[in-house]
């Protein structure tokens, strides 16, 4: 499911839009990372005679000859295994092979683009793994991307029945209800089934959420504020539903079993980034920074 | 490092020639998993309180609408984490997507093809990692690929200079050099080092070895049986050199340290395998047996 034809109607002011964007990415990691931090010290429960972790910082800057840069925020704590948040801004040129790929890059292929990505690791296995992303481009056209998957390690609870699949799908339910002109909650529910697929195995990767991308509405349906409201909200609900489902399961003891089986799982998560991740393979293809783009790979993984 | 100009000219009886390969391969992985398993019973040193592994043998059959099977052979024991054999011979037709990638298959799409694959991950960091692998492939031209390198998993052994990485080399040059007519040592060993590169990190695998492919000499220099010669003699080199490596280094006690920096280099394995490797994309994508071809896949790794 795409849509690439993209209108040629830029928004005014886009400096500005510009920096209004990457600030709130920017402050949007700020208060994920906020949260997470305090469900580190709230665990009572399995490993909270550990210390609560915090986030690292590292900023980073011109990837594969590019300008701007980026910061790599990580913790590797006793709730979250590993938690990596990125938020970059960086613009450039697409080299050749790149340009026919991106919309608007055809024949000029100056870009610009700005985001905040995040994969969470939990160390226990009754809590589960997410994916998050929004951002910005700017190529010869303007658009927003984004969305949140949700992926619980058990077998038993990765159905579309389970009470935290259930919650999650309704935030996102309601941010695109909310943002009616601009967001389909079928389309974009259904786009996110489709991308996070392992072709491979013939299996979901987890219990979906939402995925959207070449967002560029009219100016009718409210145009750049309108997209950019509707992902503000998207990132506002994922710091509220994912904090939610954390909180439900951090404290439930585990067993080896279930803790080997969480490893397993974790193996498509690392299937899925390197065999069909198009952020992943386009970072890596276009010298990106490698620590940044692989810092989404979980810390410890089994094959069985 | 290419050559897909492959001569026409098919050699006589290749029923017969079929036959013998895929006997060959499958003899050859008797003789490898007896090697594995010998060196399994022989441990005294660190987990030898645990019991010696042997090998799982399991047949599948007809991959993705094609004719033909395999067997994956497993071995997860005390010296060998896991060691995975792979032996199959398929036939069938390309599909569209192939023809123009493969030699030969452009007008035709049929192909035949066998071979014996192999990848060990040892439980000691002190153990290098191997892989191993040759084929005989028909379409309407005909040859032999293959090959092995080597990966030492702790940084400081993992050198040229290193005895590991020599007893390696030179088992393979001297194969190369009892094979001159059709194997040229100091291209196949380029050819390896080209191949089993992580570009995304600028860094190789490991130390190398001998890579092949396209391998159909002329009548001149020995033809088909000359190929075969030399693709039998690389098996039998494999499995002379990898187990003297291994009895050279299972025995040596290992710290956490050192077994953590080997999780971490088999993250390197995961990566090259997804994101570049030939055998795995080619099967990924034609529908091969999954389980096999994942099967190479480390039983734990880490990411930092």
């Amino acid at each position: 499911m795409t849509n690439r034809d993209i209108p040629d109607d830029m928004p005014s002011d886009l400096e500005d839009k510009k920096k209004r964007a990457e600030e709130w990415f920017q402050s949007l990691r700020d208060r994920i990372c906020n949260s997470l931090e305090k469900l580190e010290r709230e665990l009572t429960g399995q490993f909270s005679n550990f210390s609560a972790g915090s986030f690292v910082r590292t900023p980073w800057e011109k990837p594969g000859g590019m300008n701007g840069g980026g910061v790599m925020s990580v913790l590797k704590g006793r709730v979250f295994e590993k938690a990596a948040v990125q938020t970059s801004t960086i613009y450039g040129e697409f080299s050749p092979e790149f340009r026919r790929e991106i919309p608007g890059a055809e024949d000029d292929p100056r870009f610009w683009a700005s985001g905040i990505s995040l994969i969470v690791h939990p160390q226990s296995p009754h809590v589960p793994t997410v994916h998050f992303n929004t951002r910005m481009i700017v190529t010869t056209r303007q658009w927003f991307g984004g969305g949140a998957d949700l992926t619980p390690m058990l077998a038993e609870r990765r159905t579309q029945s389970d009470v935290d699949t259930q919650t999650f799908h309704k935030a996102f339910q309601y941010v695109c209800e909310r943002h009616q002109t601009v967001a389909d909650y079928p389309k974009f529910k259904k786009w996110c089934d489709e991308y996070f697929y392992l072709k491979h195995r013939k299996e979901p990767r987890g219990v979906g959420g939402i995925f959207y991308d070449w967002l560029h509405s009219s100016k009718e349906a409210g145009g750049w504020e309108a997209d950019f409201s509707f992902t503000q909200d998207v990132g506002r609900a994922f710091d509220i539903v994912y904090p939610s489902i954390v909180r439900e399961n951090f404290n439930k003891p585990w067993t080896d079993k279930q803790r080997n089986a969480q490893l397993v799982q974790r193996g498509r998560y690392v299937e899925f980034n390197l065999i069909y991740d198009r952020g992943t393979i386009f970072g890596l293809k276009t010298g990106g920074n490698i620590e940044s783009i692989l810092s989404s790979l979980p810390p410890t993984v089994k094959w069985l």
